[in-house]
């Protein structure tokens, strides 16, 4: 990377996304979650794959192997960060969808063999190769959609072995893409209704998986989904005590329909996120915003299921920390663009597009402990950049299922320059 | 055109959409609405921006200039056709946008100079190279997402002049872009609250704009909006009769808030297209059905409004003829995504994907009157074709926002190929 030519964007609006010269250790919350440290008429050189220098007015002379692109007053901001999804899958459920619109219940799908044990079974049938596959293709889709970072969980194994497989298999992705992808440990993911007593997978998890998943991979999140019939709070409980003494931060799906407790013991355990929050109390609200736990919105799937989506402009006027990431998975969420969730976020859970931008961005990179990295334009940064075909940057919100950013810039290189033409 | 060397896609699930090997001239309803014209490992041969041929089974030895893809099984079919768009417009509404956000009223943003008004006063505005630019960059955005052929409206000017220099853009771009773009003349759009009295911008649009546009643009479509507080039953009677003796088929925006008549009388006149739907009476789908007249679903609006959406479902049931369009505009439907209201008409109006595909292709051709022409994979036809990245098609519908087909070609060419890298 370090051989890449400068290039310098001139004449831009540069959304800094740090208002104040230098980013914070924490996420933004209340009134500076809207604050996009814009730079009008400004400029931003990329050296060696990292931002060099950053300016406004008049762009100075570069180097003369620089490569100089004419914004002409276009918007340049971070590169998205997608804090949130399970992009590591094999097999549609496209079978399962057209049973659904054609009225088939829940119950159904699942006696036919769909939802989740669907793609479970699927992952363990498959090789890592497989898993290879399909993540590059759907990693190329979050891509020209510019996403920059992206998490990507396990989850879809449930057993030692297979849960390994697709940590195996998101790793090696992570060193072939240009983009920057972050490991999470979603062993907790579901019970195991392929087994005799789905109680044996949790004890599989708790006592074997996670120690291996933490010992190939140090310091990865440790995350769950706890709902009704998937992980009690309980379980959670004993899993988190044991993530922590791995040196495993937490993070957990979290009321998505049923408010069960977990959000309230994940910030008294520091959990890093909570994810869904679609039926959280308003005590949980204030909990959240008293805390340095992130919540992470995921309307993706209020679109996709039921049209239920979190209290975001609720928690932002409590004053918590918020991010927005896609959920992409094969059964809730299935779309790569995040995006497409900032639109939601300001449609259905009433953000503003600035604060949507915030919670794709900044607070997302805070979600993965990438803050120092990713997810705003300083000097030393990774050069993970946006060139929009617009002037301004609320057409992020307004605009929906658009085919993305005309420039996509990852680790200083055009990954997506222009229209194809 | 002609000199494009051959290209030969080979190895592919071809959607012909054409199921019987040839199409009729008239839309397919009921039962047929689901039908594909399926090539399983087949191949297509484009020579000088035509079909030249197609075939199944293993491709015969091509013409040795020929550029030979390998679809590897992956899903061919026709570009899609968006027959319904007002993709001609200036100025953003991201205030009003906004505003609607934090709570403005309907009222409250028509009163600080919103709504279809501030879009209308943009147009008017405007030069006719300015309109020419901003629609290029939207076509563009469609073309990405695989729109083949696209139907643009008039319909901000709501004066002669002004109505005029929207048709001479749109026939500007339509000469530059490798899309096929067809202009419709919407004159009767809304009512025009710049004149003291809006009653003689009806007299205008029907006494003088219609046979200026006519002249001008033989044979186009008139279209009106027919709804309260816009054009009334009685005035798009009137304008109909007058379209009828230009020479101009008839389309009409009814039934999208209320039911006033308007779907049976377009019905009687021989309507094209009767367009919205979302509060057609059980009675008007009967008529429907019965009628040459196509309905033409826009579920991006109700998207974007109110989560209200037309009866698509029960329209396909009761045998009517539909198409699905995008309905690309700054106000109500903000998305250049044909693919994302396919994935709305199979969620919310419980189309089959099948049916979505052939309401986007070869029915909206019908619409158009250029069933002929494109919408469907035969020898003759133009060669617009999308290469997707998977070999089921239902993941069109199925898929939320993703950034377009791996290959886009119009006339012949490649206008996107692969991915960027």
């Amino acid at each position: 990377m370090s051989q890449s030519k400068p290039i310098a964007i001139v004449d831009a609006r540069v959304l800094t996304l740090a208002p104040d010269g230098h980013t914070p250790g924490k996420p933004r919350r209340g009134g500076m979650l809207a604050e996009l440290g814009v730079v009008d008429r400004g400029w931003v050189l990329v050296r060696g794959g990292r931002i060099d220098a950053i300016g406004h007015g008049a762009a100075p002379g570069f180097d003369p192997d620089t490569e100089v692109v004419d914004a002409a007053g276009r918007v340049v901001m971070p590169a998205f960060v997608d804090c949130h999804t399970h992009a590591c899958f094999v097999g549609d459920r496209n079978d399962e969808f057209e049973a659904r619109l054609a009225g088939a219940s829940y119950l159904e799908i699942l006696a036919a063999g769909g939802g989740i044990m669907s793609t479970v079974r699927s992952i363990r049938n498959a090789s890592v190769s497989t898993l290879v596959e399909a993540l590059l293709l759907r990693l190329e889709q979050t891509a020209r959609l510019g996403t920059g970072t992206i998490e990507v969980k396990s989850g879809y194994g449930l057993d030692t072995a297979s849960e390994l497989k697709m940590l195996d298999a998101i790793s090696i992705v992570a060193a072939r893409v240009p983009q920057t992808v972050v490991p999470t440990f979603l062993g907790a993911h579901a019970l195991d209704a392929d087994r005799a007593d789905p109680a044996d997978g949790i004890e599989e998890i708790i006592d074997r998986t996670l120690p291996a998943a933490a010992e190939a991979h140090p310091g990865i999140a440790c995350d769950a989904y706890c709902e009704e019939n998937a992980w009690s709070l309980e379980d959670c409980h004993r899993l988190f005590k044991a993530a922590s003494a791995c040196g495993c931060p937490i993070r957990v799906h979290t009321d998505q329909f049923n408010s069960l407790g977990m959000t309230r013991l994940a910030i008294e355990m520091g959990a890093r996120s909570v994810d869904h929050l679609e039926a959280t109390t308003s005590q949980d609200v204030e909990r959240l915003a008293r805390s340095e736990t992130i919540g992470v919105l995921l309307p993706n799937s209020g679109f996709c299921l039921d049209d239920r989506y979190a209290p975001g402009r609720a928690l932002v006027d409590a004053g918590a920390a918020i991010a927005v990431a896609s959920n992409f998975n094969p059964g809730s969420a299935q779309s790569p663009s995040l995006p497409f969730a900032m639109a939601l976020a300001c449609r259905k859970c009433l953000l503003t597009p600035a604060e949507s931008i915030v919670a794709a961005t900044f607070n997302a990179a805070c979600v993965l402990g990438l803050q120092h990295e990713v997810g705003s334009i300083e000097v030393g940064k990774r050069a993970d950049l946006l060139l929009l075909d617009t002037a301004d940057e609320r057409a992020l919100a307004v605009e929906i299922a658009g085919p993305g950013p005309i420039g996509v810039m990852l680790e200083g290189r055009w990954h997506r320059t222009g229209w194809d033409r």
